[in-house]
């Protein structure tokens, strides 16, 4: 355990209430077209230039920049899906994610700075084995595109140091 | 994982602010009544012809109509918390419910289509042993009755192909 | 599983939107500060006098007030942080809540009564191990301080009947 950075939320009366309203609505979403398995509409969620990282949190308080994973622009984001499509060594599982209230700690640059607990369950098919895959939180920016809320980064802090990057999924 | 219909959120401009509260505490409530022990109260929550089912993910996307479970009114799912009540095989056990943001889907016949990711976590009493007993989502359909939001339809889909049905908790 | 005292939430058109907005970003911040590791600002979401007291369901219950832990004022809370950070058996860990909806059940006594469901997610540093730690809910009474929703007191229940309290985190 350390201080790497506990944020409060803006006070809510300073977010307007559809932006409010957009976010959730936005981070929910996105874990749901995982969930879901429509991991193909999962980067809709992103600007086209974007960041998608994974890093454990650990090495987010240490500063360092890349993690277990790092994409930056949406493309990237497509092509991780496909080669999860394609992997022959596919493992059957699916992800449950549970958010907690999305916070929103700020703006900068454009964006409103979002954090969000998370843990997701991974469920083995059949045989319906149950773990907890991940606990940790994101950090998002979000801006609006054409009015519609969207990710333009999300730093995924994994509450531990390691993690299974064998099934590919996002988290 | 497969394509099992995931469905963005409605816009949430597009849906009245009491109704959208009123979805949350419906779905809370009903949560916290099985979690608090509260099972009579639970069919309450429901209108007097439903459709209360718990059926696993892989016979949902097979179009299965039939899972685990199936009530297709009210009094049934009172039979079902009666018969809870006097099994003399109950297990000492409690559930505690963790939901992520209900989704609102759409509209269809008078009713609001919402989804809703949940995690159940069962606690062995008085061991205290826990496990992760269930993980998926509802799919509700919730209409209003004299002002009040209603379950007139709930399916709980479960990650898992298998499940304790021992118990007999409503999830 | 017992009738322990279930209560339906209230109207939320009785609940003014900045009271109700106000106590979701309370209760969540609370959460991100003893996940963040910023436990030096956890009893800052307090009133000067306070009750925090984590019991467990069946005691609760029984209508014990003491339980495994009783702080009745905010100093009591910054001791016990301070202790936590010196003590020598300090084992490394981190928390992970995920709360569900705060549901507002009532107004008593100048304060909103709020009820929330957690699950608690346990990681151990460095080695990454995941458990589920605890689950139950907060039973928290919540006052307005110049205008800042605070905790007048917050009564954590867990479902299990055993806590591993060496750990001394707040939950």
């Amino acid at each position: 355990m350390s201080d790497d950075g506990f944020r409060p939320s803006l006070d809510p009366r300073e977010v307007p209430e559809p932006i409010r309203l957009g976010i959730v609505v936005l981070i929910a979403d996105c874990a749901a077209a995982i969930d879901g398995g429509q991991l193909e509409r999962w980067p809709d969620y992103f600007t086209a230039k974007c960041i998608y990282r994974i890093i454990s949190r650990s090495e987010f308080e240490k500063g360092r920049p890349i993690g277990f994973l790092y994409c930056d622009n949406r493309d990237m984001l497509g092509d991780r899906v496909r080669a999860m499509r394609s992997a022959n060594v596919f493992q059957p599982h699916v992800y449950r994610h549970v958010l907690g209230a999305p916070r929103i700690l700020g703006q900068r640059a454009g964006a409103f700075e979002v954090e969000t607990s998370y843990i997701v369950i991974r469920t083995a098919i059949p045989e319906g084995a149950m773990m907890v895959f991940s606990a940790g939180r994101y950090l998002d920016e979000v801006v609006l595109e054409a009015g519609a809320p969207r990710l333009r980064s999300r730093t995924v802090i994994t509450d531990s140091d390691s993690i299974d990057m064998l099934l590919v999924l996002p988290i």
